[in-house]
């Protein structure tokens, strides 16, 4: 048997089956019509903002990162919860402004924007991240030819990264952002074209678990965002600290210790230089940490089968919806996430099964082994 | 600068932009109206069927694996040259049906298959490749129910396995097929029930380029299914033999020696033992290995950046369209497919240039510090 990361805390148990937001499972299966489903409980997402407004300092606005979860109708409940929105495409951007984000706290990072989406966004009216000079030159030239006065912030490749983070996005050659050195000569090409300049953006990694590493590198960013204004000479209106608070998927895993994320970034905020003290806002920005724990994928067994003596959970789900449970996206080692058997949730260990997708080939694993209840084949009509 | 994988033969290049079936690219770009873009290039296809006829024996049938490529228009191209289509699932079997398929010749293995897949396949006529006894009762129950024989064959989960084939798929516990050892009962359960037996389908790997092994695993695959139709006492009316013939993807691979493969595998046709020698059909079941080669993923750059002194081509395209190319499918070591400029196909190597997606993530690298031509941003119009 090899181990698996813990079930998020706040699913009920209902005579063992499980449920969530209040609803059973096998009952959210019969209104969704059928398995493979994702079901999201919006409690459990609310509960995270207001952790996260109590933990960290009032100053602090709190971005919802949509590529975490896109999802047109959860997105909408996102916009009352957060202070802004961030999108890495324009498909994003029209679902964050069509389900209610105000144009004025959406941004748009991501490398390789066509000329198409930067006439989009500029049209919107949404902040761009720059992630180059040639980038800054396409969208001061679209804004020209619209009559549009863009809306710049600068995305920042910081020279340090977000120690023990799953995905470092600084420190080093980077296909993100400006290398910091090269930051303070765009935001002054950028504010000469008379563009409106809207900050900085620095990202340094995500997916940290490690609240003093977090800590320690949003003072960095502090520090950097500081260094580089006192450079242009001119306080940038936002500075989005980035996020990188980490989902403990893993056995193992500890939460992150949000308390002392807050006590320390209140240190930061009191002791930042005087250019950041006037009417700059600061931002952090979140995807996975505020929806992903709230979030349950829902396949049925299909077929149990003995190999060799070792038992298949066959699923009619797989891969192609769980790319990461099959340890095939960023990981070097394959690790389990939380796996559970829905209509025995909470129940003893009797076995170890492999839980595998409905896709022929041996990639397709969602469980490797792990200690399950007994799972039962279900058909939605009897074989006979 | 990292090695990477050699342009496959068979591409044009007129005068400096590269031919995909005597068009360039720029203008396939233009046909298709925008980037990214896939183009296939039937004739190599064909030729690469006609190579295979050449060289293996003319007992040979050989199948399409469609799941390496389900694009409608491209299944319609491959029916009139191969005997037959091998799918993964009820979408897989409307295309391979719809587009010309004949389901007498068309078989459908994977594990997971639903009651409505089950049903749909046996009112459609093709075969199914059983994975499990559980999926045998229930094609059988079902065959009942509507009143149709069903043609069934049986998926061998072979003891041995594909030596150095990049995905193994026998040898041990799995979850494709039925251990070896419990075929017999299973073949007469099936012969019982009325339904109709088709045999057996055997596959131990895939992504083979060493022809020795590939020879090997098809003499076993022979002998096993020698051995399982002596202890039903039946001879089976096809034996499908799996497929594994690598591509070269990669540094240093070398492409499948064909001639080898045919010859050995004339010698275990022709010393095969009795049982096989009636009625028996046997079949080659390849999938990228007949198209992979034969198509060119195009995008564009959009920036041409410079961080910390390295280079980074951003382009339009990312892991969401070529997921193995990031490294992050079924490899543990990212290793760099081929990767050229399409608008200075041919030309000396002037940098070494990452080629990267347009997701916001490390994880979307296409090619990493190869060394290509200078590549230059394209805009589709003009910035200013």
């Amino acid at each position: 048997m090899k181990a698996m990361g813990a079930i998020p805390a706040g699913f009920g148990n209902d005579e063992g089956m499980l449920m969530i937001g209040n609803k059973r499972a096998d009952a959210l299966i019969v209104d969704g019509g059928s398995t493979p489903l994702f079901v999201y409980d919006m409690d459990l997402i609310r509960a995270r903002v207001a952790q996260l407004r109590a933990a960290l300092p009032p100053l602090i606005g709190l971005h919802y990162a949509i590529k975490a979860n896109p999802l047109p109708e959860l997105v909408a409940r996102m916009v009352p919860l957060v202070d802004g929105l961030d999108v890495a495409s324009v498909g994003e951007m029209r679902v964050a402004i069509g389900r209610g984000g105000d144009p004025a706290h959406v941004s748009f990072a991501g490398p390789g924007k066509q000329d198409h989406e930067l006439d989009a966004a500029i049209q919107a009216g949404i902040t761009l991240n720059l992630e180059s000079e040639g980038e800054a030159r396409r969208a001061i030239a679209i804004g020209e030819r619209l009559g549009i006065t863009p809306r710049l912030a600068v995305r920042v490749n910081p020279d340090f990264d977000l120690k023990g983070s799953g995905m470092r996005m600084g420190g080093g050659a980077k296909p993100f952002g400006v290398d910091a050195e090269r930051v303070p000569a765009l935001v002054r090409l950028i504010l000469e074209s008379g563009a409106l300049w809207r900050g900085f953006h620095i990202f340094a990694g995500s997916q940290a678990l490690d609240a003093s590493a977090i800590a320690e590198t949003q003072a960095q960013t502090m520090a950097l965002a500081a260094r580089l204004s006192e450079e242009v000479g001119s306080a940038p209106a936002f500075v989005n600290l980035g996020g990188g608070f980490g989902v403990p998927y893993f056995p193992g895993d500890v939460p992150v210790d949000l308390a002392h994320v807050g006590e320390k970034l209140s240190e930061t905020l009191d002791s930042r230089a005087d250019v950041l003290r006037g009417e700059t806002e600061f931002v952090i920005e979140l995807g996975r940490y505020l929806v992903a724990e709230a979030g349950v994928y829902l396949t049925r067994i299909i077929d149990r089968k003995v190999s060799h003596g070792e038992v298949f959970l066959v699923t009619d789900g797989g891969l192609h919806h769980q790319l990461a449970a099959s340890g095939n996206f960023g990981t070097v080692v394959r690790r389990n996430y939380p796996v559970a058997i829905a209509n025995q949730f909470g129940g003893e260990v009797e076995e170890t099964a492999s839980v595998v997708g409905c896709l022929c080939t041996p990639l397709d694993r969602l469980g490797d082994q792990v200690g399950l209840p007994l799972g039962e084949a279900r058909h939605l009509r009897p074989a006979r």
